[in-house]
């Protein structure tokens, strides 16, 4: 395509919102333009990119047997009733009313729409197991959304859902699915890792996240370099390097123990924090049990981990088995606890109260903890002896230094980005909505559903968050606007201009495509604007054009080699890019 | 593809809500289904088909110079307030708010979406002329969803906006489209009129419509075999066949008539309505003056057409300039005509009244008209001497039997259904939204715009209206969900399924596009379900498969034919389809 009349509005300052490298050069690149907040606009070239990460996907999804479909984005507020998500969702689901007044909801996803076309259409287990696949635009009201592509409230998703009659079937399917998803982010050029994930709102057991690294990520992923473990923080199971010394760390305390003595009710004005108390006692983070005081599916729970340590709301969750978990108000302290902020700990609490303690505290024999009176802690105490444990289990959050479960090589953490996710469902909708199938006995029975979604304008951004340098985008090839990008240096030279022309021509009919910048601007303006872009060889016809010669450039090198044109399509074919 | 696990449920039976063969057979054939009143999902052969036609679409816009973009769907009401629609649309403009309470509209239309993006991002006519266009989901919450695809809430669109530094550019853009349409519609195999017609609410002047003929249509179109002259009923222009007789009518009457005499007052008690008077006077309705009282722009206005032809409203408001058109209510027509409905009439009108009248009427000297008082009319009534004339014009909408205002051959009305539009905008949206850009000698002059419609979901049901039988559709093949249809007859006999298995390969293998319809089903079942696809060809292995002979039929014929499998890749590929 002509450069001239195509819509490719570059910019050589950052956007002032811009707050990632990715949000900058796609709005530098006049790839994207906002609307409203989380709203964009894929302009001309921006789509082209798009395109070709859908063509990838669509490869992908249909060689692992899943068949395309588009579903609408207007549901029915009964559908969302059904399976109970209509009060659930919350504000992120974007609603309105017809002119009747009957109520809808914007697609925030497709579960339900896709479960009652299934259990309308498809009555047999001899049509299963069947996947199903669609491409389309999802709205969510994100309350901040940011960072460009990455956060949007209106954004294309590729979203799966594979019914099968079988634990066994549904397995088979994920794996696939969980293969096809490999495939897609390996041709996209992604770095990524498949982690354990937490399921979040929609729910179901096993679940994986695919999540392309990056430093702006809003993920932390906690993985291995040695066995390959990988797991969301949230979720992710870890080792205190110190969790086998820990009476070692004991004698070591400097402070004196007497573990017969039992508790010790200290004074402590005005000491409220973990950093107060250390400096106050003179001891260190790890000898004190930190409570935290948690609404756990409305019930009192007071959760205790070390003092160096981070409790994880979501590892509480799935320790006792919860929906929902809040940090008690300093009311409910007083009322459900009879504490004080500040000052809460597990001794002497009444058994309408669950204690869950991590694992750590275990084996801890002298702690200090609040007294549940104002400026009081007590110390020496010991779990088990001076108060009862309800629930054990992991419920840090994994720390730089903390060792894999597996292998117990140090963990690295990292930021990423979710550009993919592979849920196993379950009956979670199939049940509540009654989908069933007839199984080869006769017997009616729910679906064994699992959904797999990408996030496809997310992926553009993480492909540009991973690939640019300080001019600009670098594409990979497989998802690049255009391959070459011919560039005339001076438009007002003929011979250049005849020369651009007839490698143009030459070079889209060997079939490759070609960005003609023909725009009567400096040559600087071009090549700034070229790096910008990102396509991912430059051919500039330059001085040498009366002679035959051109520069030929990778995006990703500093240096041009020149080409004689005769050789150019070949040497274009030849490039590694 | 597999029939298997395939998800295309088709149907015995037409389903109760389905009008139109379209409607009945799209459901039937597993293409579609309804998740609400006018919002369907599209399941995998429907969106096979989808595909196709979006395929075709993109081809025919790429090579007019036509750019793809994706502008979203939620557009914020500041938007449509600059252009003004956010209050005119109304109620099929669906609306919803953000979770702070800002107001969007779902785009129903994207004339100031690409209006603003284009104004923020386009400055100079070096740019220009260019042309925009998108695939893309639109929303009109309509009165009355129906006929399946043919009138929905949710649908696909693809719309086109051409921008131009000067008049002659536009034209130029213009036929561009329209070019273009004319090739996306003959590929589809479409049979469709381009005819003159009625801008709408989105306003501007020159315009077209593509309509495909078809007996459902909602449009009327009259048009010439002769010359090619066509219109929308709403605008046709037409003489009446016995224009040119009318003093032989009049002579031919056989009612005396005393041209001097004037006005005469008579009674007709109860006679209301043309035919009642024509009745009661024994006279023809071509001797009667209907009087239509409207509201036009809210003024009061009485329009003339002649006993025998209808008034067209929307000529009405072309010949007046007016923007709305309304028929006066019983309380109006006492209050500001002082008259009666059933015996209202133009003698005595005050001046405060526009008196509109259709040139048919300036010739009549001895017309019945109403008298203004209940239960009388007036006879040898001659326009001009009895009642003042404020605008005459053809306000007639034309009838079967009229004459091409051409070339004076028979007009045909016929009915079509509206699959694209093209509209010169000129500035209409340019000048409120203060898009300009700077012309050749600096100085900023609003863009000259057009914008070009194909409703996508539509044309599939115009299509599948236009192609059928009474067994189901008939797909062109540039559009059909597989070129091929392979069916086994048995499923359980091996012999054929080996040799539907080699065929099945050898036919991918050659690149067409197979159904294979492996299923275990009875062969009369895959037959009927095979007409209802409408995939263009079927090959059918049966008890033949021993000898290595396959069957093989196009949708279209009734008579099959016995082909070698050594010849069948050859045979297919020589097939008109």
């Amino acid at each position: 395509m002509r450069q001239t009349h195509l819509l490719i509005p570059t910019l050589r300052d950052d956007p002032s919102d811009a707050e990632t490298n990715s949000h900058r050069f796609m709005v530098r690149a006049g790839l994207i333009r906002q609307m409203a907040a989380g709203v964009y606009s894929y302009l001309p070239l921006g789509y082209r990119v798009l395109r070709n990460v859908e063509r990838i996907i669509r490869e992908e999804m249909d060689a692992a047997g899943a068949t395309e479909l588009l579903l609408p984005a207007l549901h029915p507020s009964e559908l969302w009733k059904e399976s109970g998500r209509w009060d659930q969702y919350g504000d992120e689901l974007m609603r309105l009313s017809d002119r009747q007044g009957r109520a809808f909801a914007l697609g925030a996803t497709h579960e339900e729409a896709i479960t009652s076309l299934v259990r309308d259409e498809v009555k047999s287990y001899k049509k299963l197991p069947m996947t199903l696949y669609q491409l389309q635009t999802k709205f969510r009201d994100e309350r901040r959304p940011r960072y460009g592509l990455l956060r949007g409230r209106e954004f294309l998703m590729k979203d799966a859902y594979s019914f099968d009659a079988t634990d066994e079937g549904l397995d088979r399917s994920y794996r696939s699915m969980y293969d096809a998803y490999s495939a897609i982010f390996n041709r996209c050029g992604i770095r990524y890792l498949a982690v354990e994930a937490d399921s979040g709102s929609i729910g179901g057991t096993d679940t994986h996240e695919f999540v392309a690294l990056s430093g702006i990520g809003e993920d932390t992923i906690a993985h291995c370099g040695e066995c390959g473990y990988a797991a969301n923080v949230e979720l992710a199971q870890s080792v205190p390097p110190d969790a086998e010394r820990t009476t070692a760390a004991r004698a070591d305390s400097g402070q004196p123990e007497n573990p017969a003595a039992g508790p010790q009710l200290t004074d402590t004005p005005d000491v409220r924090t973990i950093a107060q108390l250390t400096a106050y006692l003179s001891i260190r983070p790890a000898q004190i049990i930190k409570s935290v005081a948690l609404l756990v599916d409305g019930k009192p729970v007071v959760a205790l981990v070390r003092g160096d340590r981070e409790l994880n709301e979501t590892k509480v969750k799935r320790l006792l088995e919860a929906s929902s978990v809040t940090m008690m108000s300093e009311a409910d302290i007083a009322a459900k606890l009879g504490s004080h902020p500040g000052y809460i700990g597990p001794v002497g609490l009444g058994p309408d109260v669950t204690i869950a303690a991590d694992e750590q505290i275990l084996s801890m024999t002298a702690a200090v903890v609040g007294a549940n009176e104002p400026d009081r802690h007590l110390t020496g105490v010991a779990p088990g002896r001076d108060f009862r444990i309800d629930a054990s289990g992991d419920l840090c959050t994994a720390v730089p230094g903390d060792l894999c479960p597996n292998c117990r090589k140090p963990l690295l953490l990292d930021k990423g980005i979710e550009v993919g996710h592979v849920f196993k469902l379950g009956t979670k909708y199939s049940e509540p909505m009654r989908a069933t199938f007839l199984d080869d006995t006769g017997k009616p029975r729910p679906f064994q559903m699992g959904c797999y979604g990408i996030g496809v304008s997310r992926l553009l951004a993480a492909i540009a968050e991973q690939h640019h340098d300080e001019a600009g985008i670098v594409w990979p090839s497989s998802v690049a606007p255009f391959h070459v990008h011919l560039i005339v240096a001076s438009s007002r030279d003929d011979t250049q201009t005849a020369l651009a022309e007839k490698l143009y021509d030459e070079l889209r009919r060997a079939g490759i495509d070609v960005l003609l910048d023909d725009r009567d601007e400096r040559a600087g303006v071009k090549f700034a604007d070229s790096d910008l872009l990102g396509i991912p060889i430059r051919v500039t016809v330059g001085k040498r054009a009366a002679e035959g010669v051109v520069e030929c450039k990778r995006r990703r090198d500093s240096e041009a080699v020149q080409v004689e044109t005769g050789n150019l399509t070949a040497y274009i074919r030849s490039l590694d890019v």
